[in-house]
């Protein structure tokens, strides 16, 4: 069987998955698109010689029978609307982060969705599919440093866009972050402080702080430092470091560049962007959910509960970045029909 | 257009690309297959849920006028006599290497295919579209260490099947390096020596020796040495250093793997065969094949004038390996026919 | 000239400087020595071959007209008397760290040294001479990374003694990272605080709470995150890495253990003790306060008022071990006396 | 006891070991010095401020009764005559590598010394001290890879004197890998073959070929290829990879520069020259050596039977130059008076 998908948002992040499910995973044919601009939703069927509806909105391509899935790519704020109306549907949703912009919002979602008889709800988390970021969760399962003690973890961003704001460090950087730590652990937050080291010269943006220091602590009494640097020239790149009672766990540097010694000097290229960096990660996240739509099943990965423990963990970064002060965080103990264990694979 | 495959040979190679092209890849279907042992075809119509005819032979499932594409995966005897079938009709044809086990059969194919108008073969060398690699052919075509000089590689093996020959030390193992090298360098072989340092005490197969030193020297002068070692038992790896004028390329390091510091110890696991090692190149392979196919263009490949190059390197090995003496290798000027750009990208 | 040594304290630590002056280094010789346990001060001297008197207290020692310089290895809670006492002779004064055990008596021997012509104090901060470390600081200090924001540096000992306390995490352990940041970065503390993340069933101490984070701020806004973590089993290291407006600096790893490829595994053995790991750094340190000597030339070395520093900031980060919360510096302006340019080179 | 050395040939690497002996090592003071250049030696006590006569040649320097040891470092034709008036002296002697220019005189010494009652010579094959190969040595030794098969080195150097000839690749540079490879592998050598691949467009002296790949078999049948190259431009060093039955050994990439990232690039700065490389292998070394003198007893590093042994290699690698064939290598079996364990130890 084919999944039919209903892409809504076609920007940068819309064209992407557009791409991946046309010309590069299986089982996958997108049917419909619709953008807030028409233009640009016309403009991404022709690009991909797709053979799909254009919608005027959200709510009249949900209205189409015809589609499986749908995709909600269209920008954060307007996530959480499309999300409840799709709810109304019988099709399965993947959604990009965030799932809403407000804990009031992923509140109302997860509220909705537990009203049906099965998940079907996807967030876009893909760190969590990156193959050397499973490969380390699986030693750290194993037990071959002991209980984790300390996480240490830095990302990374040459610069970003005029519009980025001092909170998109918590709401968009971050936001990563905070999804992967807590599955990483098997563990929940009990705080988050965010403190501002010397101010970087290189930053343009009024308001924003840049780099930030946030300190996650979790119900297990560990503490994650998380170095969130987005002007930071030299390139892209994500590191982590689990600090265990026996042992420790480190992330290899990613890549497949040639190691070049010339002129006195060992170098290897770099990534810049996200966009390389976790290609596998977004291909291995979609194929999966297209595979559990294909079987008529819950999807496996992120799902709406856990885009709701971001979303508070994320408000609670955002308080914190006002004084500088811990802000503690008390998710509700995971309802059960968020319990099911997730079998993600990388 | 989905692009129609028939599969000829559904051993644990013709398994792995029906898998590949059924659940991984996008653009194709698999509709034929055929397998001398008719119950392994069965089994793999079975097992991957295909919706396809089992023929009895190669020569029928030719026949059949909806297959766009063949995958030659039978035996390695095999396939020289299907793939001159096939190029009795108008299907494209993928063929694992090698092109043929004699070179007069490697050339029969080649003045078969020249009577075509166009090229239609692709020979699975899977190694050019393996990321790193290319990464680091762009690094070298860059200029960056100047004119190379002379290449070091290894080809590590934990260990073979009982049937493995010391022949296929050559056929088997060196050919990836063979077709590798004269295309990383953009150079003709002139040379090929085999020689045999002191023998493993873990060699358990008669008339094997292992390790093997291959020496290939090109028309430019470059003197490329292969470290072949299939009884390593330490893992799986490939290895490659480029010496130029001015610098030096080598291939990270490959994986995912974290960083354990453990035990006074800091260590990384490593793969133990090619599957995994190679996976990302198999897929890219395929898949820029199929989307040839798809648009009826000739595959950009290895084709099977690098087949050629391959079965005449490959037999000068052999030839060396009873006296381990130099074997001048001496391959014509590549026809016209065979000379378009091979614009591979991994 | 050979430089005469007298050495009070012939424990461990005594011994080691003993056989690096008689064994390693050139220019000196230790003509005295002395121990609160005479037995073992007559053991060195018969252990490393001396021709050295053996007095019964510093003060006797320090009273031999015949020595140009001392060296105090006595434990900790000695070093202050014995260096005041020192400061009465005209002798160069080498103190294994700390300075004083009070930051009252680190005040005594600054004020009573400003008293002399000239510095002749050396604390014996061996970091600074580290090879490593030192580059670290001079790619620093070409800009290559624009200015410091962020450091992160982890302090890993395998385990403790059993008399090891949790203040010792801050004067025995920590210290080392609180000389070696402010001198890194030119820069002066303004708060410190020691957090204790989920405590390692490792710990055998009563009362050692490990791992300890310390947080140092600079004066001029760089955070320093240090992990202490002194019963982490696998292994003895330093980690260190400086976040920069442009770009990043870090440590690497340290060693000469080669790779070893060996069941599916690349490793390489790492140092359990800070002894191979710093000899370099101790044997530069100790022949270029002789060769100061020799010269009759003020140590360049660690002064007394780095001392001074160290011992401020280690009982603030005792005050913030007992609430966990952040304890502001002021250290004073350095006084004219100590800003002499410090040539350390490693 | 201070050993007490007349130094003979006092250049550059005349006044490194002046250096090494007056201000890094202990237990030796230099007495006297001559050179053939009679300005340089007077300038050499002048510059390291030396409480030494100045000969005016070896012969009479040999005649002080006053000195322990003398260091030949006269240049390489020279050496041969000085060690043999030596060896009439009772004096230990240390001889820069090479022993003597031709097999001959390799001969004579090891004939003459043997006519003692105990060695006195030690050759200045420094490799055998440097840590990082002594580590990996010692890992070989404990049977991790089990029985060594193939061996690959490269000895690179940015570029060569403009008096650097074609056999200097084997009497300068390879001499070292000689002297390492039968001693690393405990092996005698059967053969050497010198090839020569693309000539490097970088190479200015007149009739020098470079790279050169030299290749040597041992008795056990071990393999060792060797890539010298000495107009490299890139930078300077030393690699080695043992490859075994079960595994394989490789030497860690040298150096304390840290880790840089910047500019999309992450990159380490590399060695240009020998002489950082291996300061610790010279130092280790002569220390080892007066050591031995100051007890009066036998050096226990290189003897002037390795010294021999490299003369014979490296005049079949000379002869291999000719016509780029295998020249087989027949060393006697080492005499009973060479035979003592050497227990050299980084």
């Amino acid at each position: 069987m084919v999944v039919k998908v209903g892409v809504i948002g076609t920007g940068a992040m819309g064209r992407a998955h557009i791409d991946r499910l046309t010309n590069v995973l299986t089982g996958a044919k997108v049917v419909a698109v619709t953008d807030i601009n028409q233009e640009a939703a016309k403009a991404a069927v022709r690009d991909f010689k797709l053979d799909a509806k254009v919608y005027p909105d959200d709510t009249s391509l949900l209205q189409d029978p015809d589609i499986d899935a749908v995709f909600v790519v269209s920008f954060g704020g307007a996530h959480e609307a499309t999300v409840l109306k799709a709810l109304d549907t019988d099709k399965f949703i993947f959604t990009e982060k965030p799932l809403a912009t407000t804990l009031e919002g992923a509140k109302r979602i997860v509220d909705k969705e537990m009203g049906k008889p099965r998940k079907v709800i996807q967030v876009g988390f893909m760190r969590r599919y990156d193959e050397g970021i499973h490969a380390l969760k699986t030693q750290l399962d194993s037990g071959i440093i002991g209980a984790p003690l300390v996480v240490r973890a830095s990302h990374i961003n040459p610069d970003v866009a005029a519009n980025y704001s001092n909170e998109m460090a918590i709401t968009d950087t971050l936001i990563h972050e905070i999804d992967e730590m807590h599955w990483l652990l098997d563990d929940d937050y009990a705080s988050i402080q965010i403190t501002y080291p010397r101010q970087s010269s290189k930053v343009n943006n009024e308001g924003l702080r840049d780099p930030q220091l946030a300190t996650l602590t979790t119900k297990k009494g560990v503490v994650i430092q998380v170095l969130v640097h987005v002007t930071a020239q030299y390139g892209y790149e994500v590191k982590l470091e689990v600090v265990g009672e026996t042992g420790e766990l480190k992330l290899p540097d990613y890549g497949f560049a040639p190691i070049v010694r010339t002129q006195a000097t060992q170098q290897t290229a770099m990534e810049t962007s996200w966009v390389k960096r976790f290609l596998q990660a977004y291909n291995t996240e979609v194929q999966e959910f297209i595979n559990q739509v294909a079987k008529n099943q819950s999807p496996i990965g992120p799902s709406a509960w856990d885009g709701y423990i971001a979303a508070v963990t994320a408000e609670a970064g955002i308080r914190s970045q006002k004084d500088q002060e811990p802000v503690l965080i008390n998710v509700a103990t995971t309802p059960a029909f968020y319990q099911k264990k997730q079998a993600v694979k990388a």
